[in-house]
């Protein structure tokens, strides 16, 4: 069968933005599709992934806008919501366009407008995607966080400033990401005496509230060698969902959304854990980047806070995690983050990606809708011309 | 290749209902599996259509607490979006999904809560849809059907009466339909005295806010067969955008999303518009139902009306249009709606219409978004035990 192929990819710049999601979502649909040399009139699918534009600024239907916006008609419009992980399932529903035979050209652009909300706001709009029987009694993300490291450091005897290492990671790598929100190391001191959030966690433990867009062109692979064109194959892709109440889960410890999903990309692509070169994880919170790796299959469980102490996720390190400086650095605008980790992946097999270059053939992208509540990983390699 | 079919199918009582979209998105999910004779537990993949819980009711994550409701975990979930049409959108994500390979078994539940919103409020949500340009003016949907109603009343010359007829056979078709949200026959003098909405159409020219639910669920032929389930296949689908700046068209009695995703559909499907035997239309406003009849090719440029007339489209007619009872009698709850059209055709298809049944091999549905700023087009037929 023709595998699906990756020809174009594009970010803007993540942060506080002057611009609305409209404006965000055809600057990175416009240069993913300069990036591939692709004409938007060549385009048959055109997908966002978008949490929540209608919430966040009172405009929907933003997927016809791109349309307009990008001069892609008649290409066919849908927008694809899966909280937190909507890009990584935006990934999903392109993937299935290209797969099925529906389109031979789609182009995915993820994208959210925030900052213009305040913090609370932000947050709320965040919660309202977590069970109403946890969301009346003022449960957020941020607080099921601070829960579940405080169950880590207890369970795996692991220091506090283990976490706060993920971050000073993640900080390093981003000052070489052009598109970062964040381009500045931070200290292990300075995350230690962030103010507090949901204790255990601090300040620097956490992502920011972010704006920005990023986009991905998929078609079959075919295609792809008939142009002559760089990209990168979508090896193996999965989801899956975990409780949705969180509290409900045996082990609080382990995402099995990103046990199953990750088990389902292992196997499409025939590869296992110990063949990836570099992963993007979902370090909204800076333990999940321990979870993950854990889950994954990369580090036994429990033994992905030593990873981290000892160098293996950095870029020199055996398995790099989070080149492109991760949530934590580069930001989380929810609807791109998923979109921006595959573009990381695919900037690094394609040896592109400047001060932040590893050497990796195969790749994994880990995207967490909610606290684990739904879960893609993506696998992809490097295609051959 | 194997084709993809449709086992089950469910759809709630749509109307005014005592229950937030949670509760009907579950009713509509285990109705659907129990038709099917499916357990949650075999599902890969779980599909919500809706467009806006977010903005309704502040519930965001729809589709990750109905996993948790249907006990259907680990299936991956995902949320479509497509505005009015989400139904339609959910459909050809549903049947990509299964297409792709990504799933061999997908329950697609479509669903909206609305009448606790004021019809003001209620409309403004909709209203968000349409582009800026348009929305800032004020400019809501039904002004758009008011508008092309007198400009396709005086191109075609076209009596105004010929418009109410069709809210009277739609009416008369939901009198037959237990789910519908209206049971009840109008004449044509209520409909033509009702009160101005937007000049010439009045409020009988419109459907109503609506509540409910509806699912469909989704495997390779090869399976239905094995396990010897009635079923229909999806033999042809496509989606296609128009402007969505609508004042931009060149002709707007022409919807360019129905004529370019019908292509798609009845190419597929190795079909022509003759070969239909039953269809669902989108008659959010009744001069829809003209536009489409003609733009899917049952009827010239702007003879649709007369087909009315003359009783073409009525339930004894050469093709039956609406036996449901259309959006105008069965009500439109946004995200349902597309997925509830499929529902009517997979059971006339079956013969299990009751008092609505029609004779019928082929079937189609159109759903349209916002005022046909992307269109999918879904032709059925029974398929081979």
């Amino acid at each position: 069968m023709d595998r699906v192929a990756i020809i174009g990819a594009s970010m803007t710049r993540f942060g506080d933005r002057e611009a609305w999601i409209r404006e965000l979502l055809a600057e990175a649909g416009a240069a993913c599709l300069e990036d591939a040399g692709v004409s938007p009139d060549e385009l048959e699918h055109l997908y966002v992934s978008n949490m929540a534009s209608g919430e966040f600024e009172g405009q929907t239907g933003v997927v016809n806008a791109l349309a307009h916006d990008l001069s892609a008609l008649p290409a066919y419009t849908q927008r694809i919501d899966q909280t937190s992980s909507s890009g990584g399932a935006g990934v999903y529903a392109a993937w299935q366009s290209v797969a099925s035979g529906a389109s031979e050209m789609t182009l995915l652009v993820g994208g959210e407008k925030m900052t213009h909300r305040s913090t609370a706001e932000a947050t709320d709009v965040i919660a309202s995607l977590t069970h109403p029987v946890e969301y009346k009694h003022g449960v957020t993300l941020p607080s099921f966080a601070g829960l579940t490291a405080r169950l880590y450091l207890h369970e795996y005897d692991a220091p506090r400033e283990s976490l706060g290492k993920v971050a000073v990671k993640n900080h390093r790598n981003g000052v070489d990401n052009p598109h970062a929100q964040f381009r500045k190391e931070v200290d292990l001191e300075t995350v230690l005496e962030s103010p507090i959030v949901a204790d255990p966690l601090r300040l620097y433990d956490f992502c920011p509230i972010t704006d920005g867009s990023a986009a991905l062109l998929f078609c079959p692979e075919s295609i792809a060698r008939e142009r002559g064109l760089d990209h990168v194959v979508v090896s193996g892709i999965g989801g899956a969902t975990d409780t949705h109440v969180v509290h409900e889960r045996d082990d609080p410890t382990t995402m099995r959304g990103v046990v199953e999903s990750s088990e389902i990309a292992y196997q499409m692509a025939d590869r296992t854990p110990d063949d990836v070169d570099v992963a993007e994880l979902h370090d909204m919170f800076t333990i999940l980047e321990f979870l993950q790796s854990e889950d994954l299959g990369f580090f036994q469980k429990g033994k992905g806070w030593r990873a981290v102490e000892e160098g293996v996720t950095d870029r020199g390190g055996e398995i790099p995690i989070n080149t492109s400086g991760g949530l934590k650095s580069k930001g989380h605008p929810l609807g791109a983050s998923g979109v921006a980790q595959v573009y990381e992946i695919y900037t690094q097999l394609l040896g592109e990606a400047g001060n932040r270059q590893v050497d990796a053939d195969v790749g994994l992208a880990c995207n967490v809708g909610g606290f684990g509540n739904c879960v893609t990983t993506t696998i992809m390699e490097a295609g051959d011309v």
